[in-house]
């Protein structure tokens, strides 16, 4: 009897093209269902809550799929664990759910995390987690502008060209941010991002826009013309991938 | 006329034999050498505050070195993190300092961290930066178990047999521990502990028996016993370099 299995997954999305199956590079996809198939023997398709850009992380990726398989949570945990050994994936939870259950189409909001390191010396133990700034943010000015972006809006201006979703309106629920002062270690700097579903490279336009406020170049009120000019040749440049993180999925 | 510098290192000790220059392995004392001669033409000796063993890596190191050369403190950051590109080592802060000031026999005392995960899975984001245990720790039981180690006592139980330190006796003025349950993420330990100096492998050697402790292996007052008994062949395992962290020097 088939058996549905949702899984969250955790990956370093350095190596990868992406979540997504692509011919020529490879993806966390590919490299899930190939270690799924090393502990089943099974050929299976992998739904993912969130398709993860090229170096996007997750911190919790929800995925589900079918097996024929008798088995049991902890073992498609470890099992699917040792088959993935030389990648940087690692499946932190498993559970039976209902046939009717879908990691993508079931979802009812999604959480990111952005990471930014503001100091002088480059990033030692965040390497490829942050986007690695010079110099100190105005953090205060960057909630400003980004309280522009929460409810229902028109995300033209923040989505990226090449973006398949047939409305360019969505809900951004909150976007919140947290400052650390670390003295000479730096000052980390994390944006909380929620809604029930993002546009293509819609959290990286945010932050790559909200960092021109944070650097004084832009005043926070310049986030409201530009979310009102509908038009991504308006708008700043996209943040670099190294700090996204896919948080987690609301069902 | 010469100055002498005092900077602060981060490192990721995975790559390198330690600290120590050695002949046939590359340390990170002749990486930063080689930058500074890269920079400034001069060829130095530079001084830690803690000799660090392979793999155990910085957060907070203390070096010191004399330069002929005139510069400022902002430039001997960037110069010297500009040569150290290709290694995960970065320079955070740099000053001036008098010409007595010596990074180990000034240091008036010395903090270390360790990390571990405890979950099933394999880490991602801290693989090399934390021992992974498959299971949970009962971290009272290793607090209490640490306490007994808190004070000035013998250490020879917990000390490494090639330890050159004329005297096993040191004191030992801190351990704590915290713990942060992320639920599927795992959860976190942290052992900070502060001394005016260790032995060689203290801080290793004490986690390695304190696990055993978290473990349920030993009662908590098997540390008392085995510190009493002044004989490292009656102590537990030393913990892997992964999870230590130099942190801070106070002078």
């Amino acid at each position: 009897m088939t058996q549905r299995w949702k899984i969250i997954l955790q990956y370093d999305g350095t190596p990868f093209c992406g979540w997504q199956r692509q011919n020529h590079a490879l993806s966390v996809q590919e490299a899930l269902e190939d270690a799924i198939f090393g502990f089943s023997g099974e050929r299976v398709t992998t739904y993912a809550a969130g398709r993860t850009d090229s170096g996007v992380h997750a911190l919790g990726q929800v995925v589900h799929f079918d097996l024929e398989k008798d088995t049991q949570a902890h073992t498609v945990i470890s099992a699917i664990n040792a088959h993935l050994r030389s990648h940087p994936i690692s499946v932190i939870h498993a559970e039976a759910v209902e046939p009717d259950f879908h990691a993508r189409f079931s979802a009812l909001g999604r959480a990111y995390e952005y990471h930014l390191l503001c100091r002088s010396a480059p990033p030692v133990f965040d390497k490829g987690y942050v986007w690695h700034i010079k110099h100190p943010l105005d953090v205060k000015a960057m909630q400003k502008g980004a309280n522009y972006l929460i409810g229902n809006h028109d995300f033209t201006s923040f989505r990226a060209v090449i973006c398949q979703a047939k409305s360019p309106v969505k809900t951004i629920d909150r976007i919140e941010f947290f400052e650390d002062n670390k003295g000479h270690d730096g000052i980390y700097i994390r944006m909380e991002i929620e809604a029930r579903s993002f546009l293509h490279h819609q959290v990286r336009n945010i932050i790559g826009n909200l960092k021109l406020v944070g650097e004084g170049k832009w005043a926070p009120e310049k986030i409201k013309e530009v979310l009102e000019a509908k038009d991504r040749t308006k708008a700043g440049p996209t943040g670099l991938p190294d700090g996204l993180f896919f948080k987690s999925v609301k069902y």
